[in-house]
């Protein structure tokens, strides 16, 4: 039998002004039994405390990219969230060490692009993988996208030996969607009948294939010599999460008119197209490839 | 013959994360011949310069309800705003002198509402009207928005004898979408060939009559004794903006899961459904009655 699924946390509001997690948070905290299962222990907690107040993306430094081993060997008391990746590497962590207080972690994201459904997963556990395996075999319309990378590892969720992000769009920071909150509730609750079959040992034993976007690259926007955008994401993109770019295909439109094409060899899928929080951060959407894995059951 | 109209403004980024008009000045600044006419002078301006560079919609005080002609009396140092209003004032107006700066001025902004290419307007004046009244005959799908009350006399665009503000949605803050930038690029266009028109007396005399969205009230989202928000807007209102609401119709979803419906004996329209900015301001949703006004070109 499986290690067991002591512990597990859900986080809203790593980013201050994606509602739809701190407003699921809110909801639960209010009535906890929505939570609670027999086999393990669920925390709920809101990431960042400040941004959630002043409903934005973060206060000095994104929170989601705190979560370096070497940031976290000590704090920078300028940033706040600095002390509150410190807070809360404490209380979920901590980070690498064998016995960390939660086995996994659930981190609730919005996007202002059309990504519908989707996990983002950064963490190659094997129970990390047959979570979604069983999320995707639940939610048809779900998908997963796969970034590895440097960055990545300064994520949230990679506190725990287990995890995942959820991104749905698109909503606008800011804004609570009614259908986008009922979908996300559902899903999670899902993740959590998960645990506890796990946990009692009742998944059935099989293999599954599950269809994953792996990151290949980011495209910036345009830029004029000061590092200013000259273009926007072309309406051919707008809205086109998970579709396919060709050679050729219109990627910008640039303020004066002009089509900016995609000039690589290989096709690949669009992601995160059009991100508000991704304008500073430099880039107007990822590129991934379509793989598939065998997750297994055993 | 009409007066002629001698100066008008356009001014983008009054709030700073409504980039729309942040890049339309961006592009017309850099190729002026853009708006360029022959019997007016067009000036560009940016709003609220401070926030447009930290992609916010304000800094201390939302620039858009400084206004008021009381507010620009005195200056207070430890608000941006009112440093910023003034300065507007001083480069458009001045609001209440005889002979403003501008004749006319037209603001630039995004909504996270589903409002399409819209007009709010709070000013009376028959070339303000007679401007309107013009670009629904260019754009039908144009829709009119007549927001009269206290709070409008603080809008930016009051400081001249003639004017309103273009508001287009949805559009998330922090984000450009090529679609609504051109198109609103486009009615801009037609408003200066407007004003063209109107100088040269070329304005076929005749009697137009367009139909608009009278102010009528807010409604509030459903709160908590500490007036925290406990509902979402239904999914059966969301985007759908301009669309008529009867009583027994759902207005909102309660975090656990109850209807909430209206429960007024008049149908209005809902409009600015689920807009970011108000959330804070205390609105979920604006209702309005529609009306029909006749328009004299003569």
């Amino acid at each position: 039998m499986n290690n067991r699924i002591e512990n597990i946390a859900i986080v809203g509001g790593t980013h201050g002004n994606e509602l739809t997690g701190v407003y699921l948070i809110k909801k639960w905290m209010k009535n906890k039994s929505l939570v609670v299962r027999e086999t393990f222990s669920t925390k709920l907690l809101y990431g960042n405390l400040k941004a959630i107040k002043e409903v934005r993306r973060y206060i000095d430094y994104d929170l989601n990219r705190s979560f370096k081993l070497e940031a976290l060997e000590g704090v920078n008391e300028d940033i706040y969230e600095s002390i509150r990746a410190n807070d809360i590497n404490n209380s979920l962590g901590k980070k690498g060490e064998k016995n960390t207080k939660v086995d996994f972690i659930l981190d609730l994201h919005t996007t202002t692009s059309n990504m519908g459904l989707s996990i983002v997963v950064s963490n190659d556990s094997k129970l990390t993988w047959q979570s979604i395996s069983y999320l995707c075999d639940k939610v048809p319309s779900l998908n997963i996208y796969r970034w590895e990378g440097d960055e990545e590892k300064a994520f949230l969720d990679s506190i725990a030996p287990h995890g995942f992000a959820i991104e749905v769009g698109s909503i606008p920071q800011g804004v609570l969607r009614a259908d986008l909150f009922l979908e996300t509730e559902k899903l999670v609750m899902h993740l959590l009948d998960f645990f506890e079959q796990y946990n009692n040992d009742t998944l059935k034993k099989r293999s599954i294939k599950i269809e994953y976007y792996d990151h290949i690259k980011l495209v910036d926007y345009p830029r004029d010599n000061n590092g200013d955008i000259v273009a926007m994401v072309h309406s051919d993109r707008q809205d086109k999460d998970y579709e396919l770019i060709s050679k050729g295909d219109a990627l910008f439109l640039t303020l004066d008119g002009d089509t900016i094409v995609y000039d690589g060899d290989e096709s690949l899928y669009g992601l995160f197209i059009n991100e508000a929080a991704y304008y500073e951060k430099g880039f107007a959407m990822c590129l991934a490839r379509k793989r598939v894995k065998s997750i297994n059951f055993d």
